[in-house]
């Protein structure tokens, strides 16, 4: 048996068997997404104990699922039946921060902010910000290669991550990728690896790229009478040449939620709201504020200000954090996370208006607003079944008409279980069994994740 | 016969077989790589016409070699016995320019300063910028992942696909990657096969993210008394939080090389010149600039100044630029490509010139300093035989010294032929085999490109 096998292997402590406790590994914050019952949840301490549990796997053809911080939203970290789950909660050390080459080495468990924090210490700045930033690792940014804020202007996560260390799906432990600032030698493997979701290897170790420091940012708020108006004032910033190192939509679903919950005193009289941030040093920033504050005053914005005290922008900019947490206390939400043309922003957000309505269903929009990354969130009441069936209608449907408009049905959040059919509609057959020959070679014997990002072969 | 089916696919204009007219297409320009006999050379004009010619050389099992202008330094693009040769130099048009998305798609035989040309007119640009850009393609650029004087801060060739077209192993014409900002659906095949070096697909469209035209770029120089001193010059700008937009070395034979040619009057009393250029706007560029003076000048620069006169400092860069070609005139050039950590530059610069010195050979070097990037050129007397048995066990000491000092043995120019057993050095043996498995995963049939960037098995 496995389990057998597994306490023979492992210290006892990294064992966890007791089903209450293990309860708490099995899924991830993806509302609806199925998960399995594993044989145990190992919480190892080093990679070599993660490549002898992924040996023992290997040997009883066992699925093996990783896991961060369990923050995900489309069900990739959730446990599949007879299998273990790998939990990274204990190896949680940053092991190096070189200020000289500007780089980090972390174990997977890292909490990004952790990561951001100790950066800081040093002048250098780590910075994919996901809004699951407090709590994510980034072991699981590394599976999902995770977006955040700053990316509209930085990148995302596979645009930091210089080198690997994993386990493959045969069970060796390997180092991908380099320490030197450029480097040709042989494939990308660490970019495959990044955003591949656990499914052709299971990451024990990340160095990161960083970036010096930068100077403080300037915040640009405005009010919008409506998503689409917000979505001509977004189109405006594109075709102004100002790269904002932010820019985000809330709409008054949202900002209601985070009132009822937070009494922050941000209940606005708008139906959208945009948050810009630039970060040019010196002047220049000045000139970028007051671009994007023209952007948004000739798009209809009822209210636009530069914001000259730190803590109302730093509390908006809390509020856009704390949105699906809040949205999440009035019932299950199911999480959108299509991506498209920055042009199709406002055609999407009114397309995702008209879902509301045909499908009677209440959509809470947050986006990253300066990528065509939308969250259109879809709450149901709890144990409401039939407005459960029109959520989940309402999902396909965005899914469809960001297809429709060129984009992706996934921009940051991964594939995981809720965007396979998705990922079937995305991708053209031929690509597919491209994925289908890497997953192949890389994880022959099927054992990395399985059932993830890959849909079901018909 | 496979050039029977090939005269019965395509247009006869398609098809080069004139003995002279194939030699120019056989071979790029690194410096004793050898080369095959292709049955015939094609240049075709679309998509589709590549995919026959795939087609037909997967039933004929024959090698299939893309090539674009041929400037590569590596032999990536050599022709292979019995293959074919397809040459992209008909598939030259810059399709779209899309200023609102900030992307470009262009077809592979683009000229890389077309492109950036292009691009200008419409207030964009295309950052990557390897010295051969007056005449090296977008589509070879793509299969070696090409670098340049900006990607110190700017980044390299991939970091800017956002998506391919191309010809499979098996003859398939496929779709990668995306149009949107951002997009994580399926895995990365976009960056697997960007620097794969045609080894993986034929790539038959780019497409290519800008971004906004950047301010004027202010540039400072520095003339040091030694080669190790300028390398101490890089590591004060990497520790000063200044990312330069350029941070290029260049030594005294180079300088003198291309001076004898183009008379440009640039003969310094200096060893070692570094060239920086710096790129934000406003006050912050002169913040930036005098940082930089201030770090050349407190490492012992014997001359340093920022530049105002625009022609004096583009005379400079454009030195630079000529130094290759330079000094092939004076006879056969071994170009080498190996990156080490920033910190490291003044240790490998030391030992470049041991190394000169200890296998009495000439060697000049440039160097992309600020990423750790150096190209020591080998030169030899032409048909001096003993001299390149010399200059080609320095290539070596070199690439032993940056692997010794935590480097890699290629930092943009790829594997190619000239790299494999630096390859094979650099990776683990479980590495290279997850790269043999990717490369049967994607080539069953072992058409594209064999023989290069794998070394072979023992």
């Amino acid at each position: 048996m496995l389990i057998d096998d597994l306490r023979a292997a492992l210290p006892a402590d990294r064992l966890v068997t007791d089903v209450d406790v293990v309860a708490g590994y099995v899924h991830d914050e993806a509302e609806w997404a199925r998960h399995g019952s594993p044989v145990a949840v190992i919480r190892p301490r080093s990679a070599e104990e993660v490549r002898d549990v992924v040996r023992l796997c290997v040997r009883h053809r066992a699925p093996v699922v990783a896991r961060g911080a369990g923050t995900g939203l489309s069900g990739g970290a959730n446990a599949v039946d007879g299998g273990v789950v790998i939990a990274f909660d204990l190896m949680n050390a940053i092991r190096e921060i070189d200020t000289t080459e500007r780089l980090a080495v972390v174990e997977p468990g890292v909490v990004n902010n952790d990561l951001r924090a100790a950066c800081a210490h040093h002048g250098l700045w780590y910075p994919p910000d996901p809004a699951s930033a407090p709590w994510s690792t980034l072991g699981g940014n590394v599976a999902t290669n995770a977006g955040g804020l700053c990316c509209v202007k930085y990148g995302v996560t596979a645009d930091y991550v210089l080198g690997l260390q994993m386990v493959t799906g045969t069970g060796e432990l390997v180092r991908l990728g380099r320490r030197t600032p450029k480097g040709v030698a042989g494939y990308d493997l660490v970019r495959l690896i990044v955003g591949s979701e656990g499914t052709l290897g299971i990451v024990t170790e990340v160095t990161v790229r960083l970036r010096p420091a930068r100077p403080p940012e300037r915040t640009v708020a405005g009010f919008f009478p409506s998503l689409v108006d917000a979505g001509r004032a977004v189109a405006a910033v594109g075709a102004s040449g100002i790269v904002p190192s932010a820019l985000e939509l809330i709409d008054h679903h949202c900002l209601r939620a985070v009132d009822e919950w937070k009494n922050m005193g941000l209940s606005v009289e708008a139906n959208a709201v945009l948050l810009a941030r630039v970060d040019a040093p010196g002047d220049a920033g000045e000139t970028e504020a007051a671009a994007i504050l023209g952007c948004f005053e000739q798009t209809g914005a009822t209210w636009a200000a530069r914001s000259t005290d730190q803590e109302e922008a730093d509390a908006l900019f809390e509020a856009r954090r704390l949105a699906y947490p809040a949205l999440e206390r009035l019932g299950p939400v199911l999480t959108e996370d299509v991506c498209v043309p920055t042009a199709a922003v406002p055609e999407m957000l009114a397309r995702v208006d008209e879902t509301a309505q045909a499908h009677d269903t209440r959509i809470a929009t947050i986006a990253h607003a300066g990528d065509g990354n939308l969250h259109p969130l879809l709450l149901t009441p709890p144990g409401d079944d039939a407005a459960r069936g029109r959520a989940q209608a309402a999902f396909e449907q965005i899914i469809s008409d960001a297809l429709d408009l060129g984009g992706t049905v996934t921009g940051e959040h991964g594939v995981g279980l809720l965007k396979r059919d998705g990922l079937r509609r995305e991708l053209a057959t031929t690509v597919l069994d491209l994925h289908r020959a890497v997953k192949d070679a890389l994880d022959p014997h099927h054992i990395l994740n399985p059932g993830k990002v890959l849909p079901p072969r018909y």
